[in-house]
């Protein structure tokens, strides 16, 4: 029976994969975390029969995480945190490209310093956890080899901190290989959420199902890798929206 | 006849580069930046005979930015800067490896945002240049494929700072790419500098003169790329320290 921790449940792939996990039969407990409790949330939390909780969270504050992984510790009672996906993360759009950007410093913040003080501040409950995967949502738009493909998307923040995420990822993944982790990086595809735009390849069904899928298949040969997510029907599709499950280039 | 402007030139790469190129014929004018003016500096300075200038430029403060690029705008007299050396840096050491890391935040801002702010502030003058070359110092620590081989080196933010900073060298290259710009990112190899340690493979000599032939080489071609220096005599050495001039993998 294991237990989650997702950041980022508001709304989005954080919320459709915390209300996809509360109906495995495997799935014992599942933190959504977030820095308010929406209505959907409160919704999920209520028509789980306590399988999942809420758990306020502003991952850009330390103090805030402190609070997070005491009360997860508390509800544990004694257990260890078995997945950790830090899913949380902004994409600000940057008119006028790389050129013009000046809110780097905000978007690293968000999306990687972040991940990094969730991670850091959960490694005791997850060096307890049985499964000890550590599963950071990233993009294809942080591949700095495939960057001639998203030039069009002027997104520089946000690909610049994924690219800087992939390399916290690895350097995690080193770390704690010799304790039985899975740390990886995993592109979730283009997904219709606030974040993807209606424009998006995969609906929000389909885009977690396959997360879900992903997240459940790692074990310790993927340990620090970038992954793309699984979707049949896309894996023979032309150009860079292939969702074939396979290693995605750094 | 080129001019150059080098960040980081109170000491190690940067100083010498500075020297090296006062030292040539097709150079008129270096601007060796740094937070003050040490004493190598103001010799470099005082006997170039007004080849080397000394700019006064702390990289993360925007307003220091602003005014560095007023002086240099100046000093050219309408004519446009060929050259900008992406290089000051920081690389602290983290007790405990990256679960213990908790200066990301601090190194982001020197490392990346930093080059970001000076690049796009000095774009109007590199604009106006000849040679168009934006050259941000990395290194091969910064490369996620080869992050296994140097997992011993505990400078976690470092590393994930230059992964960053390899990504925002591509978005420049592809943004400047019309423009007729040549934007890469060098790794200058293991240097003896402050940073580098005595405990390096290359003298300063060495690796500032495989830099700067590394600068004078790069072309279009090399756009968007990453680059290991070439040091004859270590092209055929075992293992990651080949100093070979091929490109580097992300």
């Amino acid at each position: 029976m294991a237990t989650y921790f997702i950041t980022g449940s508001s709304r989005g792939i954080g919320l459709a994969l915390a209300t996809l996990l509360a109906s495995k039969s495997d799935v014992s407990k599942v933190f959504a975390s977030a820095r308010s409790e929406t209505e959907s949330v409160k919704n999920l939390v209520s028509e789980s029969n306590k399988k999942v909780e809420f758990v306020k969270l502003d991952v850009v504050s330390q103090e805030s995480i402190k609070e997070a992984v005491s009360q997860v510790e508390k509800s544990l009672g004694g257990k260890g945190l078995d997945v950790l996906v830090n899913n949380a993360g902004i994409m600000p759009w940057t008119q006028g490209g790389v050129e013009a950007m000046n809110d780097l410093d905000e978007v690293f913040k968000v999306n990687v310093v972040s991940v990094q003080n969730t991670t850091a501040a959960f490694l005791p409950l997850l060096k307890k956890g049985s499964l000890k995967k550590i599963v950071n949502i990233s993009t294809t738009l942080g591949s700095i080899a495939r960057a001639q493909t998203y030039s069009i998307m002027s997104v520089p923040a946000y690909k610049i901190s994924k690219a800087a995420l992939n390399m916290l990822t690895v350097q995690y993944a080193l770390s704690l290989a010799d304790d039985d982790f899975t740390v990886v990086a995993l592109s979730p595809g283009w997904i219709k959420t606030d974040l993807g735009s209606a424009n998006a390849d995969l609906t929000v069904e389909e885009g977690t199902k396959a997360v879900y899928e992903a997240i459940t298949r790692f074990s310790k040969e993927h340990n620090g890798k970038f992954f793309n997510v699984n979707v049949p029907g896309w894996e023979h599709a032309q150009g860079t929206n292939q969702y074939d499950g396979e290693e995605l280039p750094w």
